[in-house]
């Protein structure tokens, strides 16, 4: 693991590092604020999980989360959105919306994309491991949470991994992505046509069949997101905690876009959401 | 003026611009929050100037500022930090301290920098002008802060134009542009080699001989910033400070650097206190 950026933050540091991944066998980037707290013991650590288009870096720069992490004592890590690199296949027209940063946190099973595209495994397991022996980070008090294509990464990941993620969070998620152009594009390249595999990366299919349940879910959707209707469709989301008794809190919010803007007003709340979760 | 970006942020908009102005003899961008208060009438306006190589987009994006401007009730101009277009001349090397991107808040005097780079009348009237005529602010209420280029501009348009800006700071300044590389450079390119035509753009000469004094600055320096000796020289402002006695307040924050991420940690701050400079 090497260190490639590193700058003091709100009293702690922002750095930014590459690594082999195993998984997507290519090197990756990440980037990591340790709050000053990380300087006396391990931290909680949440992971952010960026949307299409986006690398490790949208987030550090814009979001304006570390002002609150530093408070909390939060550490946060944000990982690259797609495997990268020569050799890793992109999208023949080079597309925004699959391939190259639009990985969609699955494992592919389809030929050419199933050698790296393994988003699910990378986020679930070796970046985390990888994390936890290099850092001053509990494990054992994790949440995740991610905006858009990183929305629904967010969501499906902790609703398969309750035991890793404890708490999650999401901006402008796509929250059925079986049901809408971006994810039926993703999923029918990377999983193939059958449908029925889809399903283990639906998040409203996820809430209804799992055994665990997230103790509760935060979502905020702007109003004036030109992909709501269209792309976003919480109102799935919705029925399906319904349905399942599932808490969720979904606050839309009167002239938000699915801009940066729209994240860093409301980072805050979030990450006080996941500290009261990771509390103990 | 045309409206090219609108995104609400904090309660406020966010919003982008391209005018045609005559002093640059170009269009230009510019970037303005509009605080909640706006709405309600005139709100009082800083204008933050970038360094180096920046446009219009690195302070909205990376700055944090939107947050507390929303609370404190100001608006934020950002403008750009040179002249653009085809048939705006540039360092015949592209280098990154001179030319597009490098307008060092000067007016050239200089063949051919002289037609367009005039980004000091640019500043301190033609887009006051422009942005009191299209937007609800207090013109009367008005201060001015930047970072490095920018506190360099900053100190200097507030020291010669102390009725237009009432309050100032900045963040990392270049506070003696006729004693160090950056400044030697631009100044002898725009303004000819007679070192006493520069003078008229050094905080540091410019402290000792302006009628009006600032009732306060505000500074703040990273001691790890890799500029700190070479280019930036605080000690410079302090002692033209003490002779003549003026009010400086410079911090020196241990383990900051150069980036935008020392600037967004001590953001919250530098509004405040323009905010209480311009309060009545």
């Amino acid at each position: 693991m090497e260190k490639i950026a590193d700058n003091r933050c709100f009293g702690g540091q922002q750095q930014r590092y590459r690594h082999r991944s195993e998984v997507l066998d290519c090197d990756m980037t990440f980037a990591i604020f340790l709050p000053p707290q990380a300087e006396q013991g391990p931290v909680p650590v949440l992971y952010w999980l960026s949307g299409l288009t986006c690398t490790d870096e949208n987030f550090v720069q814009k979001a304006g989360a570390q002002r609150v992490a530093a408070e909390l004592g939060l550490a946060i890590v944000a990982p690259d959105t797609s495997p990268r690199g020569e050799g890793v296949p992109d999208d023949p027209e080079g597309a925004y919306d699959f391939g190259l940063g639009a990985g969609f946190y699955v494992n592919a099973t389809e030929s050419p994309w199933s050698s790296h595209y393994r988003m699910e495994d990378y986020i679930r397991h070796e970046l985390p491991t990888q994390v936890a022996e290099a850092f001053p980070v509990d494990s054992t008090r994790c949440g995740i949470f991610g905006h858009s294509m990183g929305g629904h990464g967010a969501l499906t990941l902790a609703l398969k991994n309750p035991a890793t993620f404890q708490s999650v969070s999401a901006f402008a998620p796509i929250v059925a992505p079986t049901q809408c152009p971006w994810g039926e594009k993703a999923l029918s390249r990377y999983l193939g046509e059958n449908r029925e595999h889809w399903r283990a990366y639906d998040s409203c299919e996820l809430i209804k069949t799992v055994d665990d349940l997230p103790a509760a879910i935060l979502v905020d959707q702007g109003q004036d997101d030109q992909f709501l209707e269209a792309q976003l469709k919480p109102e799935l989301l919705v029925e399906a905690c319904r349905q399942r008794g599932a808490k969720l809190d979904l606050r839309m919010q009167p002239g938000y876009d699915h801009s940066y803007f729209f994240i860093a007003t409301f980072m805050d709340e979030h990450l006080r959401f996941h500290a009261k979760q990771l509390a103990r």
